[in-house]
């Protein structure tokens, strides 16, 4: 879903760091969706990045920036331990060594996505620049070597590396799945349509969002923002907003109308509830707003946001 | 160092977490040398843990304590990029992995050998229990690694791991080295010999230390804590001794005569001085204070000790 935005926005502006885009090279697992035109030429490339040469054959053309959203979801990471460890974390690691290997002076921008599972409870009250990624997920294991490896072959001059923290991406489009993490987006994203939503925890519960523009407009500063000003720790907790879920209502009755709000249904999920205790609820992300990486002005926008992208 | 130490205090204790001992495998890169006796039958096996299958061989007797003290130290890991990651990042990764597929509710204690090179400037006045791992040494970065691993290997129940942040032992037996460290214990070992020894910093420059003795001991202790009260976060800042260098020297004064302070000469080395100014100066090592981990006394207990065990 981020890559198929992200690739939107480039195709509607041309350019990416102030320069026109020469060329776009798409990259998946499964055949990736080129948007419908574009000003620049586009490669399609399906495989499997962790499998021997792939990674190899990316990076061939050497391209000056890589965004790498990669990979396997926290569900199924956790479910499948060595899928997960092989695809996000090999696969990863077979990117940057195909880059190291490339040589003769290619140092790309490299785009990190990576997650706010990277940290682990108990949190403080609102997580700073400095706490530790205490992962209780593999996913956020991965995540979290990931991030440790694109330092290292950063600061050795394989490659200029940034990592970014994503804020849980709200409203997310598309239907309902079964993510833990799915009802943030279900019960703003299906009232909306008129459909009723069902909302397992608590209202009390916070977490901290940004809207799938926000994340497009984080990537794309990162693509930009200069290697000196990051210093050596290359990865970074994005801005997003914290709300609760209650005050998320309340913002969808402001920007929909009391009718909306009384689509979602409480139906309390112990299991959710354990997992969504174990997440980040705020964050104090005074380094990326430094850096100009901007987030959501409040959930009433992120709502608004998603109406103007996905529903009009 | 730390291995032999080891080995030495438990062929002469004979016990375990309060048990017999009923075999040990040692396994080094190079044949490891047995102590001259133990009351416990004694395997040995020299063998690359990176290259396959090595690892199979090690776990295949289901030792219920493994001490894994790898590997390729600082400086060489940052010569040869390739070497280090292979065995202090896959070394581990398959010995975790070698635990993990002997299945059959085969979960030893493991005991890890981090170090605080995962910790990297700017530093606060003294690093606490959740600071984070933002190390600037290839070395430090595959030490973090390995911390990740084992706790994830741990929270999935593959393995019980415990993983310990060693201070810079001090003071380190043997030949002076060209570690950037090893001044360190060069300012007090060489005077202690009647030797002279190079001090390339500051007298104000501050580092963190634990005597070989209290390192073998926070060894057997992390061999028998209760996994319970370790929680999820399975690698511990140690307790230390933070000193300046010139609290370092005075200490040498008092404990063997003002003359062997007059055997230190200062020769200032700019890129020394850089090197250690990236290096942590001080720990509020809570947590493993709490879990029963005992630090020496003073860096005149340091000293003492670096007596008794190795010059009578």
């Amino acid at each position: 879903m981020i890559g198929r935005k992200l690739l939107e926005r480039l195709a509607r502006e041309g350019t990416l760091a102030g320069r026109p885009i020469a060329q776009v090279t798409l990259h998946d697992v499964v055949p990736p969706a080129p948007p419908a035109r574009a000003p620049f030429p586009m490669k399609i490339l399906t495989s499997d990045l962790s499998a021997p040469g792939k990674a190899e054959q990316l990076v061939a053309a050497r391209p000056e920036v890589i965004f790498h959203l990669a990979a396997i979801v926290s569900g199924e990471a956790e479910a499948d331990f060595e899928k997960g460890y092989r695809v996000n974390l090999d696969g990863t690691r077979r990117l940057f060594e195909a880059i190291r290997k490339a040589g003769h002076g290619y140092r790309p921008r490299v785009v990190f996505t990576s997650s706010i599972a990277v940290f682990g409870a108990p949190f403080p009250e609102a997580i700073g620049d400095e706490f530790l990624s205490a992962p209780l997920t593999s996913y956020g294991t991965q995540k979290a070597i990931d991030e440790l490896l694109l330092a290292d072959y950063t600061r050795r001059g394989f490659l200029d590396g940034v990592g970014l923290r994503l804020p849980t991406i709200c409203v997310r489009p598309g239907k309902p799945n079964k993510a833990a993490s799915g009802f943030f987006s279900g019960i703003i994203r299906e009232p909306l349509a008129g459909q009723e939503a069902v909302l397992p925890v608590p209202r009390s519960v916070r977490h901290w969002f940004a809207s799938p523009r926000a994340a497009i407009g984080f990537l794309l500063h990162a693509a930009q923002i200069s290697s000196a000003s990051l210093g050596d720790r290359r990865s970074l907790n994005m801005p997003g907003v914290s709300a609760t879920v209650g005050e998320q209502i309340e913002a969808l009755g402001r920007v929909a109308g009391e009718h909306a709000t009384r689509l979602i249904r409480e139906a309390p999920d112990p299991t959710i509830q354990r997992i969504v205790e174990g997440w980040p609820r705020n964050f104090d992300a005074r380094r990326a707003l430094e850096l100009g990486f901007r987030a959501d002005a409040s959930f009433d926008e992120i709502i608004r946001i998603h109406v103007e992208d996905e529903r009009q």
